[in-house]
């Protein structure tokens, strides 16, 4: 019998994977990938490995996450080396847990390789720390569900120095702002929406809860880092405007290397 | 000038370095290390760099973080290529908000290269997922501050379904677990404290808030994890024990290896 690998593919940069993940993918016999997983990860794959894609569209049909699991107990019974690939880290809201429990009850040996979260990716990429001893003792990792109460959110209880990060915030950022407004957070708290985090089409859109209302849409996937935290950098651009290196428009949405100097 | 890169060595494994970080720590003239990081990490920095311990016991002395920031400043004066390598992710506990700020302050360049946290090596080596759609739609990364009252901690404010990942819990499990407590957790929620996670010397401890108060010490760096999602893991090994593969007392510490199968 196999054995499965769930991997997390990281941020999206293949520099950024894991030292193990990528000696893992040479070694696999199949790769069962994400959408969200970039070309350029699975091109570290063995050559001879079969890649399965059980995103959005494989196969022209949506996969349940019952039929992943499946198809991972079957190709366990098949293969040597089974990898489950998945952007980011996956015991970080990758549906990793579903998983683990169908191999569990098959009796199937399984390892999980961590991998880079979206919000470490995004705030690497932006150059600002999720925490300050100073400012922002802990971190949310969240998500935003359209239609979910604040209350079953969590975010009426984010105390004053809790930096957040939601994932997939979807292009809804009105609604997202009016439910950060709803839970009672300062519509004047900075916030920055990274996008394709450390990648090429990396964009970062500097702004304000109150802002946020309005801004432009980034393309998923997406990380809206929301704190004090966010407050430093956004200085930083703004002074440097001042100096004529950036345009009004860039101040809003800019890729992130015209801003670390060089 | 010279370029600071402040790293991610991850949670102790040094597999679970990036590749880039692997690659940066091969170029570097000059590493600055914390006491957390392996002396297996340290390996992978080029034979001719220097390696600068700006830990705990530096020189025989304690260097404050204004002295670590000023050096840095000072290497990147004298050499092209300085890291700056923390345990786990620089973004995430690591105090990389104030380095950053020095830096900018003397306009050198920077580079964050992101690591794997604590909490992520924890839950892959435990074989649980942080998340959980059925049952845990968000992580609080946390610290444990001895004397912070419950309310400056945030903790009272953990909804049902969030699962709470503490960092430096400190050996005083009795007073982790009354702030626990106080902040209104049902004792019966299941944690596991996980020590020197992803290293050969790593330990598990799969208890629950109530039993936490009287669970013998582990080493640091440790993570304890709060929340359902360690259910299925204590319930997994539980019902493994009655097989005879684990003897009683294994069954509240014991190194994890040993219950993933081989």
């Amino acid at each position: 019998m196999g054995r499965v690998f769930l991997v997390g593919a990281g941020p999206g940069d293949p520099e950024l994977l894991t030292r193990k993940a990528a000696r893992i993918l040479e070694q696999a016999d199949v790769v069962l990938f994400d959408s969200l997983v970039s070309a350029e990860v699975l091109q570290l794959a063995s050559p001879a490995a079969e890649l399965v894609d059980v995103g959005k569209r494989a196969g022209f049909k949506l996969l349940t996450q019952d039929e992943i699991n499946s198809l991972l107990v079957a190709y366990a019974g098949r293969y040597e080396t089974v990898v489950r690939l998945k952007g980011g880290d996956p015991m970080l809201f990758g549906r990793a847990a579903e998983e683990i429990e169908a191999l569990r009850r098959a009796n199937i040996p399984f390892e999980v390789v961590p991998g880079i979260t979206a919000a470490s990716g995004a705030a690497a990429a932006a150059g600002f720390s999720l925490t300050d001893r100073r400012t922002a003792s802990q971190v949310l990792f969240t998500t935003f569900s359209r239609g979910a109460s604040v209350k079953s959110l969590g975010w009426r209880e984010v105390t004053a120095d809790t930096t957040l990060a939601i994932y997939m915030p979807g292009v809804d950022y009105a609604e997202v702002a009016a439910r950060l407004v709803d839970a009672g957070l300062d519509p004047e708290i900075p916030c920055a929406v990274v996008s394709h985090a450390t990648q090429p089409e990396q964009r970062i859109c500097w702004t304000n809860i109150a802002a946020l209302f309005d801004e432009q849409k980034l393309p998923a996937p997406a990380v809206v880092i929301v704190g004090k935290v966010a407050t430093q950098a956004v200085r930083e651009i703004g002074e440097r405007t001042v100096f004529g290196q950036f345009s009004e428009s860039d101040n809003l949405s800019i890729p992130v290397r015209s801003w670390v100097k060089n």
